[in-house]
């Protein structure tokens, strides 16, 4: 592998380059005694109760400020194991790389899941490798499982009237990063890509009456508030003040005509809590690690005629907007 | 959906579009109620042990004689599991479709994809969708997690001397199938593609002692007794006329100057038995749906000096032929 800079379609083959490739990059960072056993599939110790998830990775540029599709494709599944409330346990990844992609990115990368895997607590058991014909891209698959505790039970569609609607933090923070590698604009921005085991953990050991927890990605606050108004049937009201952004994804934002409500992040979740937990949920979150920004934004109500999963925002300027799902292309694509 | 032919980039934009090509091909075809709820995981009944893995397919001609890339993804998948012992209980999809690739293709393949999984009896409970620039091509990772029921331990590495090596059927045809399409050659090979459950439950039920299951795919048989070989530190042994290999094939392969052994199937596995089971192991997996051409190929033995992880085949003309991995691309790649 040292001499060889970039892929190329022999690493493909399922033969012996294949297997220096997996040995040489995959396994060293991936290092576990599962993983090593090399088998058609990992066996481990299960639970009565699990939760699967799946999640492909297209970003372009594979490193951006703040982070890279590594460190991205770990927190996307970590993040969407949490979200039913489960302790994430096991990772897969299947690897698509194309020709010509350079090995020290690979390596890179490899290494970026491995950190990334061991601060969110998740091991990684099973993995694919393909070649394909192309321009030194790369996509990767990853599946998680973790084990659901008794008694939990967090679902889109258990939001109910009177609950208080939390984000996590700055909503666009991965979107804007990412577009300003893109387009060449120097502006500074980090993704946000993250783990949210220990804000949801904090949450859950502590009691709060959590009924919907969601992760905010593609498609932005909007979609998914717009989905959950849809999934439990209420309307939901939320103030635009309140949605926290930052000043530079403002900014940024404001040159490009871009609406932060709609922009993807990689490390900010909803949670939807009962009324007497508003302020005991929103105490846990902003003290955990990527919480500090931590913000209620609206609320849950029984709907009024025709308003059954409708999303209302009242605007900074006092007027009021229905919310859809993000239209069309809307914004410019980032996955 | 039904007047637009083709995926364009609007379809992965997470907004409006995905969310009618999700429910307009995916879940309808996926049908069932852990999908339906469209959570950010599926919570699922889980098991003491579980087996979990990972495959990406990147096959082209998408459809080929005999199945197509839908088949293939859950035959690899379910058939991994199987390799364990497990028994094949929920499968995720992660699509990723490039620009261009037509509705009623994705449709075709996704019906295919539901058919199978249906003949497999495995569930499907979480996707995901993303869309990149390209020319219509598609490609599928499948994860899945099968229950390991107690007592039964199968790994590559239980291969004893005097076990016998079975393989289940012909070699070669799903590579053969595919190369045909690809050359434009009318061969009238199919691929065997298929779930290989009937026969892996047929021989676990019956208490046949099995030390090792691994199917044959990408590298072909030769590359999968040499991995074999190695895990187990014994010395394979086989005989090339007890290769089952299709006339056909056979055909084919000469005509190409390709030998079987290093070619892929998708729907055929290598058993390693203890001795004392041979005959019963055989009757099974010939009784078996898909595992009619079912054959003695050789043995284990212990090695002799410097022997270890040594795989050597007779070959038909008498002579001794030390074997290794399938090295460099070693004949035209399909995947």
């Amino acid at each position: 592998m040292n001499r060889q800079k970039v892929i190329t379609m022999v690493h493909g083959s399922g033969g012996q380059a294949t297997e220096n490739l997996i040995d040489e990059i995959f396994d060293k960072e991936f290092d576990n005694d599962t993983l090593h056993e090399m088998e058609d599939s990992a066996v481990v110790p299960g639970s009565g109760r699990i939760a699967i998830t799946t999640d492909s990775f297209v970003v372009s540029p594979l490193e951006f400020r703040g982070g890279d599709i590594g460190r991205l494709c770990v927190c996307g599944t970590v993040n969407d194991l949490l979200m039913r409330g489960a302790i994430p346990k096991y990772l897969t990844c299947g690897f698509i790389l194309e020709e010509g992609l350079r090995v020290e990115t690979l390596q890179r990368v490899v290494h970026s899941m491995a950190e990334t895997a061991k601060e969110a607590g998740i091991q990684i058991v099973a993995g694919d490798t393909k070649v394909v014909e192309g321009n030194g891209g790369l996509y990767i698959n990853t599946s998680g499982v973790g084990f659901v505790p008794e008694g939990v039970n967090i679902s889109a569609k258990k939001a109910r009237a009177g609950d208080f609607i939390l984000v996590s933090g700055t909503m666009g923070d991965h979107h804007a990063a990412v577009l300003s590698e893109r387009m060449s604009i120097d502006s500074n921005i980090e993704s946000d890509n993250a783990p949210l085991g220990e804000m949801v953990n904090g949450l859950i050991k502590a009691g709060v009456n959590l009924h919907v927890l969601r992760d905010i990605t593609r498609g932005g606050l909007g979609t998914v508030l717009k989905e959950l108004a849809k999934a439990s049937g209420k309307v939901f009201y939320i103030e635009e003040s309140k949605v926290p952004v930052t000043p530079k994804v403002r900014d940024f934002c404001g040159l490009l005509g871009l609406d932060p409500i709609y922009m993807g992040n990689e490390g900010k979740m909803v949670a939807i809590v009962a009324p007497e937990d508003k302020e005991k949920a929103l105490g846990i979150i902003r003290t955990s690690k990527y919480g500090e920004y931590a913000s209620v934004i609206g609320c849950v109500a029984e709907p009024g005629e025709d308003e059954a999963g409708d999303l209302i925002m009242r605007t900074a300027i006092g007027g009021k907007r229905r919310m859809e799902a993000l239209q069309g292309e809307g914004l410019p694509r980032i996955c």
